[in-house]
């Protein structure tokens, strides 16, 4: 079995991020075999490592000598000038970007099957200079038409749209966009290995619009949608009621629903898989994972982290790059 | 201590109503001492017993002999011509609307404190030719500008505007209308013994707007409107971002959401208090109050329906008349 390359990204040195990485390195068990590489500055996680009582030998080195796999460290340079823990800077934020922006050229070049990142600050990122957002808004600008997941043991959930105005995301909702949505988010999920999974797309309305009474995009737009994509073999139905749609996907493995904008599904999503969820970048040519936590500067520093999230995120990203692995092979 | 009079309404007589009033009302110390007045036929209901091997006497007798209060019925019109249970029919239609209206008239001359509303089937009032989709918006074709609320063990919801077209529910977004809407459910919440309730308003936008670069109308109507609702002395904030404010209000008892449209809201509400959950209409005469689930014509008539969601219903409507009763004693 091949093992794939994952990169781990440390986030905003600021943040929880080294912490949470070197808990989940460090400890036994919490991580599948893989080849991992870790973006981030030597000093910064040794300085880290002293303050949490931890060692793990940051070199080129075996992962854990009765395990595959390996652990290395991709040495970047350290945030220069004046920054705190627990606070954005211009400094903790142009490293953080250094981090993930060279995790994501390893992995376009088809170095790393998958990347998974530490929570950066957005402003921190603001306050250097960079005029990408986040994480998602630089990936969207390398890799358009990029699609917003999210994956917890409860729910999975696709969004349509992400960081757009309401207004603005309403205006997308149309017969030919949905459909080049759901072929695509069809497409980017067989390449993970996940083609089984059925859709259930979310209606826009009160009561999916209650046959028009209630609003016309159902009848006009997401059901005629919904059966060209049937029509095409997709496993894939709605439009649903919203206040129905997310119940029907709860602890169903085997669903994915498909929300209209963001915190249509991120409501629903937030409440039942709250800091345990993992949000995932499908539609790149890698994997990209990250925790559905930010970088709580309000702990960084105190020990009190929990990698748990991280875990699980760097969990999907192997199970999902070892399927994209073996549907390559 | 006065005790308030409650009317119950037995909803289509083809769902589970009647079914599960009648187990709510037999067993003993489900539900709180009152004047209980039912709104059905007596025929229609003897004939359930039967179905059930239910015994009560539906005169106006006495709820209990150990407890104080009553139990009466107000024998309406049976549904004529051909109906089947678990099925919808014009018939059905009449006689659940002739229950409701019976009931919403006594209760608005004041000869009751509340009505609760065992579930109608909106397919039924609609084969009957009624132009009223729900008991919603025939409250509201009666008492222009009731608030639609939503209470649970776990969540306490007011919505801006119920069943409206998405679309149309952004228009309402203007800050002397939200600023209304918070006075008028704060003053509706004091009549029934609710003064103390925090309002969290949920924003509009993916992260509330983020300042603005996703959405303008945090910054230009919400926020405005609820630092003019503080200024006035409104135990209010907000607007907080939609994916964290449901959850801000979560398991905190003194906590009320405010949803700026139907989904945004029951989205939230129906994932954490499915069918556990009680509708409240706010801002009417009287205090209305009905279980968060439907006619479940499925199992209607195989003896398997719940009646704990009615009873829940009956307990809050019975707390929050309560409260009214002595506020204005």
């Amino acid at each position: 079995m091949i093992l794939p390359r994952l990169g781990v990204t440390c986030g905003d040195p600021a943040g929880i991020g080294p912490e949470i990485i070197l808990k989940a390195f460090s400890r036994p068990g919490l991580l599948p075999a893989a080849h991992y590489i870790l973006f981030g500055s030597r000093k910064l996680l040794e300085k880290e490592q002293r303050a949490l009582g931890i060692e793990l030998r940051l070199g080129n080195t075996a992962f854990t000598e009765n395990e595959e796999g390996s652990l290395a460290l991709r040495d970047l340079e350290e945030p220069s000038g004046s920054w705190g823990k627990g606070e954005p800077s211009a400094e903790a934020g142009r490293a953080s970007f250094r981090y993930f922006e060279k995790a994501v050229d390893e992995a376009r070049r088809g170095c790393l099957a998958a990347v998974i990142t530490a929570p950066i600050s957005k402003q921190s990122w603001h306050m250097s200079g960079l005029s990408w957002r986040g994480h998602t808004e630089y990936l969207d600008s390398l890799f358009p038409g990029a699609i917003m997941a999210f994956w917890s043991k409860r729910m999975k959930l696709a969004l349509l749209s992400h960081h757009l105005p309401l207004r603005e995301a309403l205006a997308l909702i149309k017969a030919d966009i949905l459909l080049r949505f759901f072929t695509h988010l069809q497409e980017c999920l067989k390449k993970v290995g996940q083609a089984g999974l059925e859709l259930v797309v979310a209606g826009l309305n009160p009561h999916a619009g209650e046959g028009g009474i209630l609003g016309g995009e159902e009848d006009e737009e997401i059901r005629p949608a919904v059966e060209r994509a049937q029509a095409a073999g997709l496993k894939i139905s709605g439009p649903l009621p919203p206040d129905v749609v997310f119940r029907q996907a709860l602890d169903r493995p085997g669903v994915m629903a498909v929300a209209l904008y963001h915190d249509q599904g991120l409501i629903a999503f937030k409440l039942v898989s709250f800091e345990t969820g993992v949000n995932v970048s499908l539609g790149l040519p890698f994997i990209r994972t990250s925790p559905d936590h930010g970088t709580a500067f309000d702990i960084a520093g105190t020990g009190k982290a929990d990698p748990e999230s991280l875990c699980q995120a760097i969990r999907l990203a192997r199970q999902l790059s070892a399927a994209s692995l073996q549907l390559r092979s």
